[in-house]
């Protein structure tokens, strides 16, 4: 076994940082949490500390910071505080594997943080990779950090990769569930309600990204990280609709060959495969798949139509620069207000459309330009929609 | 590209010898055919002849060397006869590659001498590691020969297996189209005529494993081959029937993640990847694998009371030393006498059930006692098949 691994975990107190916690407990010899990093939930942060002793925590603000404090008392950890916070909990010195799953844009500097410190990346915030994709994989190869998808999607090309040569890819294919609305026509999806775009077929996930996966959005962010992830221009990164979600993706080679890898949708595959790699497996002891009892896989093209935000990643990638980032930014911003009640279904698309449509792209140089870009993205997508919410 | 690789093809006139020539013509550059060995079609051996120009070729029968030789003249190669010309045609010194593709327990010294040779051996005999694979992959260590699968089931699953951890592997899954008859009932099954159970409905291949996989009994074969193969217990080689030959195989590994081999059913590729591993793949202008127009991939647990002959295999690996032996030559016969007319579709899996029944088991020793059990396989089955003729 050796010495256990030692770990950072970046939004600990969300879907894939409980999923990663849960396969620490179950491995305790194998693994040690030195950093945890969240936002606003200080009950489960506070149950996180006490069961994995970590050395240093951060989180969003200063109130939860006392909070902490006051209630772990002579137990309590070294407690940072923002941005900075989970960026120094990020680069720790004695950390050899962060996992970077701060949700959104939010988790773009302490992932670029956790690069530049040359640690073990097991990437869940996709949108760092969609802001800044390319400068963040030049920093990875400056550093020389290998950046491990955490992304069921991304993991499973990965594990289609390994073994195999570069140069004889074809295509990558990502598959989609298709989400709650794939057999709805385009006039129903477009007044679906929060509580119903909430609803998805496969997996449990965050909010924001099962509202992305309703609109096929989360799907055109994965393209773009998937660009970025293995060095594949966007023409060759297919996606192709599959309800079931057993197939997680997979790699076409130059002789036809196809691999892929499947499963039963259960994050802690992805989240421990990374954070073993490239060493053995873990045991885990999920559900074996059992492809007879699901009887049949279904496959079908993609409706561009009816989920126009699927074909909004693909022109931002074609259109490079800051694009993916203000769509991603856009997206954001469309996401909550949908959430919370000021935007329609489809306002989402419309609002990224708009965007899109009215930023002029630039270089991205760094990670605070990436940033920038989301941060117009947003602003664009909130004026277009108080606009129409006024005209509405 | 280098110089090109040096083949012997055995098989030549086979279903799998004319796809890899088909493989070499269209890659002119990276491969130089040295040596042929076919059986009795003079006519295609000619023109292979004419258009590859090995140095050496091998018959069956001295008849048809005095044939080619007169038809050739002056462009006759050297023409060796018989079992012991195959031998030769598959240790030619110069020759770096073999692609061992005799159908049937004929094949099985033809093989070993490739392996005893040294040389990379392409693996389409199934019949050789069935009747000697533990002796076999030891005569390979030996000679420190990689043996690389060519059915399309063991390539998926090399496929499947390079680049990840061996001790990572809980289970082979190989897919089996179900054949003709996978929805017919058992009384029906029983009385099916030859012309029936050669209806494929996905390969085409030559006759001997059209029936095989018409009655199941190839997939227990290859369940047998992979258990020398990939160097597993039977009881972690599981078969599912999956009807639309997508899926050519799968490994499932410890942590519940499946990785998965798909293609079109086309035998050039696992034929190419074999004969280029570990180089570069080969850009195979074969039909992409399109699942969106596919729809759906089935799969379903394969019935052993309908396929009994599923099962005999099975029993068999368990039973080991000489026993998967004697169970590949009883088949061999009985699907001999089926063709012929002179066994019902029912007799098959019975005369295989008999012969293991009545042969006692020994250890292997050699490549002679191997091919001297499966001889003892085809005698049991025949007797058997007489006795039922005669009491019918």
């Amino acid at each position: 076994m050796g010495t256990p691994r030692t770990l950072s975990i970046l939004g600990s107190t969300g879907s894939i940082g409980r999923s990663a916690l849960d396969v620490v407990a179950r491995f305790p010899e194998r693994f040690r949490v030195v950093g945890l990093a969240a936002g606003q939930n200080v009950d489960l942060l506070e149950q996180q500390i006490r069961t994995f002793r970590p050395a240093v925590v951060a989180v969003a603000r200063p109130e939860a910071a006392s909070e902490l404090a006051a209630r772990l008392g002579r137990e309590a950890p070294e407690i940072l505080v923002g941005t900075e916070g989970a960026c120094a909990v990020a680069s720790l010195g004695e950390v050899e594997y962060v996992l970077a799953a701060i949700a959104g844009s939010a988790g773009m500097r302490p992932t670029a943080a956790a690069v530049r410190a040359g640690k073990v990346v097991g990437l869940a915030n996709k949108e760092s990779v969609v802001l800044a994709g390319e400068h963040l994989m030049a920093m990875a190869r400056a550093s020389g950090t290998p950046i491990l998808p955490v992304d069921s999607e991304h993991s499973a090309i990965f594990q289609c990769l390994v073994g195999h040569h570069r140069q004889d890819v074809r295509r990558l294919v990502l598959t989609a569930s298709g989400g709650p609305f794939r057999e709805w026509s385009a006039d129903r999806i477009r007044g679906a309600t929060p509580a119903e775009a909430l609803r998805h077929p496969n997996w449990e996930m965050g909010a924001k990204i099962t509202i992305d996966s309703a609109t096929l959005m989360n799907k055109g962010l994965e393209v773009i990280e998937a660009r970025w992830l293995f060095d594949l221009p966007p023409e060759r990164i297919a996606v192709l609709v599959h309800p079931e979600s057993v197939v997680h993706s997979m790699v076409e080679y130059v002789d036809g060959s196809v691999v892929a890898q499947l499963g039963t949708p259960d994050m802690r595959g992805p989240i421990a495969f990374a954070m073993t790699w490239p060493g053995p497996r873990l045991p885990l002891d999920l559900p074996p798949l059992d492809l007879a009892q699901k009887g049949e896989l279904r496959f079908e093209e993609p409706d561009l139509a009816r989920f126009p935000a699927l074909g909004l990643a693909y022109e931002a990638l074609r259109a490079g620069g800051t694009a993916p980032a203000v769509v991603s930014g856009a997206d954001e911003a469309a996401v909550e207000a949908f959430l919370g009640g000021r935007a329609s279904f489809a306002d989402i698309p419309a609002a990224v459309a708009h965007a899109l449509e009215r930023h002029a792209v630039r270089e991205v140089g760094s990670v605070e330009e990436a940033i920038e870009a989301s941060e117009e993205g947003k602003r664009l997508a909130t004026s277009y929609l108080a606009a129409r919410a006024r005209a509405g």
